[in-house]
């Protein structure tokens, strides 16, 4: 069962349950490409930018009243999630946005057409591109509501879900904080460190990754809308760009301004880039604590072992009683794939051309999956992997005593060179350093006793 | 509604319509990520594993026949696409797919346990890890299933689709092989070409690319299977490896082989990274193809305007009658995802440790959508670009007519610095060859008429 | 001609020329791999830093005032470029750049000895270890190296090089302000700009990306020194990592401050992740501006030719005359570099384990590079294509009176829809929008006259 | 001390000594970027073109006789590595590698000049365009110099530097072959595997990555030389394009061959990128190598400890004595490196427009660059880490022993559940395997002797 509906190519039918017309419905079939919808964070945005443009232009006169009321009233059910099944094009569409942008128009002025009284669909009292659309382009709208998408990602979503792991992490580094171990540079035996040392380094790198995050974001609250086609605002009437803008502001919650420059909003992303470079900034992180904590708690036998991670799952189908550290899998999984939509975004945002940059969806796909991943792995990690795990204080400390790097101690004393032939004769001797100090007479037992105290090792002085 | 089923770390309340088990549900309340569901073909792949696994050990005698023949009915239910709700876990979960392994062992016994008159689920009369995992492990199967997928995604779907596409840009070479036009190197008029030879290379390029992936593909058809936990094959018969890659090649019709060492099939992923870098070539392909598309069709009045591509769609929800390169945007996007792709996977894939990768699922996630968005890309881009589009003659005579890199052809005549001396010439004062030619007396009316003659400047001698 | 160095190793030869000592000419041995030598940066902060701790010791009498005041006057011949020579150790050495800091103590502790009346090298009265690294470890002078380093290349070059281009871009924006231009998105003609607009956008994405990598700054000015072989500060006086983070600040000029976070200055790299992502940033911002100067200097007979780039060399070997946008081709080969760059720090900045990341070297190595790439390529850009660019006014008339989507100005007269019939009117005829819109009925000439005039379409309102 | 050379463009001054001409030193004054040489192995490959040229054109009447003499002899000059200072241009030039390539014209003619009697540089009687560069452009030469210098870097370097790597891990693996240890999965203790197989992955990853790389060659075999400037060959003889490649064959011991499509050699360089992705396939598997051997040898106390690298340096400039896997973080950071580098490459080659790429520099430095280091690394690794590494046998008996899951071995006789429990119990109480399972009842002593052997655990069967 369908309906006709007609843009200024001709008629097409959509199916009888559709709200959308014919610009949608041709999307579909001219681009039958993967599975990866356009998202709906980006369809709800631009619903959001619908309702703000027409409670801007009802304002100054530029829209009938009930148009205005009627367009608010579809935006809304839109924002309530009343309608997501309507948002279903994909990502490899047009690289403006448009078709989605036109899907938004279509089914907010199908739907009001219908609330009005009259039947689904149509351009009828609500028009898509004359009403709906008004005083906007897809090409100020789309990057608009990328923005708008990113920035509440960025602050329900990720910002949250750090704070969330970093606490947890300050958690059990503050319960630690007095456990001595071995500190391992290059992979090997280090001068000591406490564990909540260890993992207050963790918390610091996402202290940095969060502030280039939030450092990212005033570039991401500068709005498009209000450039229109090219960046000039024609169409636009005067002061349409900061009305929407504070409008979206009021709406969101979020303190949305205008671009300063509205050619450079609509033909370069580089706000979103910079927020990419963030975000794998984050990755960077995680992938470091994540393979920390795989490399502690390798073992159980024959690994460091130091560290037991929540066993969450069997960890084989062939091996019975075996348990991995499955949380730091899917973090480290995570952190590759932004590293790699890093590219993509990078890539796409340098291949605009003159007034318009034609790979929108894609960047603000890989973005907000970026976004999104973080954020799950980060809350997921925390809750089923930092708030469980143990450390082993036994083998930390048979680790500790054993250690030969604990010579480092004597350099203020005995000097590097007499230091470094200590710990080369325990370590071919398979000897303690003890044993080899006072066998090559550099300095007595009591002195020995004196300055390799593994816990006044961990700090200056 | 749930029931009650049970792993070695205890009970777990499954829900009543799933064909799964306690693994299964672990997996989905721990990996609370993203919504990126393990692809559909890995978890297909593995039912045919599976079903392969059982008759290799219904024939060695290692399984009861009516047990193998249970799980072979269910595998079969499974590959008819019967049960495809009853794989929900995500891609973010442990990094060597053992939960989406035990999830097709789980919904296999739940299933063939169902047939067997019993109630779904449970262990009996066939248990997911002692009989559906009979000989095999997580960690064979897994690169096993990687490969199968990435495997008939290639011959299934890209493959075909890069010859439609480079049969149909054939086609219009073919078509157009006299259409005498401008060259352009560094973007700027060069000597000329027809438009035959400049969409020669775009099948030449494709040639290049399928060539690479056709040459990535041997060792992709080695198999892990029979590797099992480590790469020992411990627990599989002898002769199981090369028994079942014959069975998995009889029921694929792919010329499956074992591979020569399991250890490094386990643990490392070089041919899936070599598969992707040559998917990387194709989408470097596709890029310049898109590219150039797109500035040749650019205009309509104030570009280079010499190829109409077909008008789709409506380009603009605001500039009204504008028609845009939208199947090229699409195809452009698609080559900076499968880039983006391409880091994700090789980074993943460096990161083994010892005896086992565990990043497996992101690979495979990320080389299969590399696949299908080539795959699909290809396809659209022909059938709504290229089968349709239509070169300007007029516009591509008045180029060639005016272009200033005629003058290439004195070169063997009068040299390169005075053949310099005419083009610069005619540049500065806007006229023409044959005027500045002339004028500066470097040779005759007669003369440039013989030398300068386009539809000669097309081949060597 | 050599002389005999030792180490905990035992003796070495190395030339009698060298100042270096054993640790230096064994790394030289051990790894011969490519030529792209440590950066010179990084050697000269690593003196800075032995100057500054010889400082420190000394006040704190932590080193007889002779030593300090050799290591001084050696430090400051290194950073007078006076010993350049001295540093032939290559970046792929051990990842903690353990050798070149022990190359820069050698090199310090050699010259500093022969200052002192004895021969060159040796260990007395200035040793190595024991003096010049007095209070240090590799592990956190090479990071401060590495901030100091990238720091002064952000500041000294890259900052003021940006600058450049921008004050270049936004003169001739200014020039320019006033000459109306077809607009284009998706490289086809849109509505009118002024030239000025479209080079103001430039200035604005460098405005972005400048702005992006001020805000890296902050994190990379905290610098490790303090933190010792692990973090813990160990062997280091207390107050030493503030004090020298002030001393550093003073003879840098540069607000340098010690890091919060000593185990994470060494273990992770996140700051110059994130500085690296903001250098990308600019790089996008530089490839679109490249390539729509290429763009749009297409030609000159048969492309956009809408503005004439410098003639600075002769373009080809082949074709006489020809001229070509080289500045932008090497602009935008640096902006690929720059982004692989990127690829390379976020990986190898993600692979630290435990207490230390030993890829510091190639870190630095790529950071550096890219900072040095786009301040030279921004500088030379502007010098020898910006401000010798000039736009072809009449081309851009000719272009601008031709275009089609003029007829975006009628929309709020006549509606999306009969504005879109009277394009494709024109389009299809190959006539002009006058004469479309007037055979369809749809508005006077009077009324044309009125509403479609380039000059008005440049602002909203 | 200067002279005039004078080019299109008219006069320039270069230095006395100079062989070059104007157009060389242009590009000096016009790109001060960087300090990347552009490789001398592609100036070189200009060279070894430029003779194989003379020799056809002689060959062909199309040179006087002894103009081609002194131009085989000023190139023979270049390949003897006589003028090796002559070539002073950055990688940062035009995209297409004129200038590089007139730079290589004019140093033979220059050279060629001074040769014939006269002076040094100059025109006559042999001139750089008119005769060096007869039948040729930059744009066929340069890529045709591109695949020269690859495929000369692989076969005379990257080929036989793997041969000697994997040779040296298959000596190790052949040694160790019957030492059993414990297999590792996600990094946790799994079944017993023996040292020798664990290496044989290495050499098994190896062999992929080499098969990946011969596979690439046949593609950067095919020249682009004969398609002069824009593929069409205009200004070369017919015959030209499979003559000059005999002649390269013949003078480079490489079977070269004429590209089939020469349009495609100039604009695109997917054999290259094909490459690349085969270097980073290798760069993959040398990133496991390196990390697996740094993970076994870490220690020596508190980590796995199961193999000595060589202690080829002191590890530190701090803690005395200590010793560090500096050869595998050298080869890791490499591994980086070639995997930024692809990136670089990938984006650069898919950029070309039309008839050109113009990111040949960028590309040929980044693949050179990928080869060498790759080459450099992989013999460096074997000479210094390799041959010299050790097994701690004691220590992987330890491990060995205590393992638990050696459990796997009973799978078979009392199921995956009974065994599962087994292992749990162990590790709960820190107990065997034998105790555990003695005291659950579910096998006897004996039982436990006949079926838990490690050293039949290491096959199927």
């Amino acid at each position: 069962m369908t309906r006709t509906e007609t843009d200024s190519l001709g008629p097409v039918e959509v199916p009888e349950q559709a709200y959308w017309g014919a610009q949608t419905q041709r999307s579909l079939s001219n681009f039958a490409i993967g599975d990866q919808r356009m998202p709906l964070a980006v369809c709800h945005a631009l619903a959001l930018i619908k309702k703000a443009a027409a409670r801007v232009n009802d304002r100054i006169g530029d829209l009938p009243p009930d148009v205005a009321r009627l367009i608010e009233q579809a935006a809304d059910e839109i924002l309530h999630g009343q309608h997501d099944e309507q948002f279903p094009l994909v990502v490899w569409q047009t690289g403006s946005g448009t078709q989605s942008n036109m899907n938004v128009n279509e089914v907010i002025a199908g739907r009001a057409n219908e609330l009005a009284g009259g039947t689904r669909g149509g351009k009828s009292p609500v028009h898509p591109n004359d009403h709906v659309n008004r005083a906007q382009s897809s090409n100020d709208c789309f990057p608009t509501a990328m923005h708008i998408a990113a920035a509440r990602a960025v602050h329900d979503q990720l910002l949250p879900a750090i704070a969330e792991l970093s606490g947890g992490l300050a958690e059990q580094a503050a319960r630690h904080g007095k456990l001595v171990k071995t500190g391992r540079t290059h992979m090997m035996d280090a001068t000591p460190v406490t564990f909540g040392q260890e993992l207050s380094a963790f918390v610091a790198q996402l202290d940095i990754a969060e502030r280039a995050i939030r450092q990212a974001m005033p570039a991401v609250l500068e709005l498009a809308q209000g450039g229109t086609a090219v960046g000039t605002g024609l169409n636009a009437p005067h002061g349409f760009a900061d009305a929407i803008a504070a409008e979206l502001a009021a709406l969101s919650g979020l303190p949305f301004v205008s671009a300063p420059n509205k050619f450079a909003a609509l033909s370069g992303h580089e706000p979103l880039v910079a927020l990419s470079g963030a975000l794998k900034t984050l990755a960077v992180a995680l992938m470091k604590i994540a393979n920390d904590l795989r490399l502690l708690g390798s073992g159980p036998r024959g690994g460091f072992a130091e560290v037991r991670l929540p066993a969450n799952e069997p960890g084989s189908s062939i091996m019975p009683g075996k348990v991995n550290p499955t949380q730091c899998e899917a973090l480290s999984m995570i952190a590759c794939q932004v590293m790699g939509n890093d590219t993509t975004i990078g890539f796409a945002a340098s291949q605009g051309h003159l007034q318009l940059n034609v790979f929108k969806p894609v960047i603000i796909h890989n973005l907000l999956e970026s976004i999104r991943l973080l954020a799950d792995g980060c809350r997921n990690f925390n809750s089923h992997c930092i708030t469980g795990m143990e450390p082993d204080a036994e083998r930390m400390a048979e680790h500790l005593e054993r250690g030969l790097m604990l010579v480092t101690a004597l350099n203020p004393h005995i000097g590097y060179d007499k230091a470094a032939e200590i710990a080369k004769k325990a370590y071919a001797e398979g000897s303690t350093l003890r044993e080899a100090a006072l066998e090559l007479g550099y300095l007595s037992d009591e002195e020995f006793d004196r300055w390799v105290r593994p816990e006044t090792m961990l700090e200056p002085g």
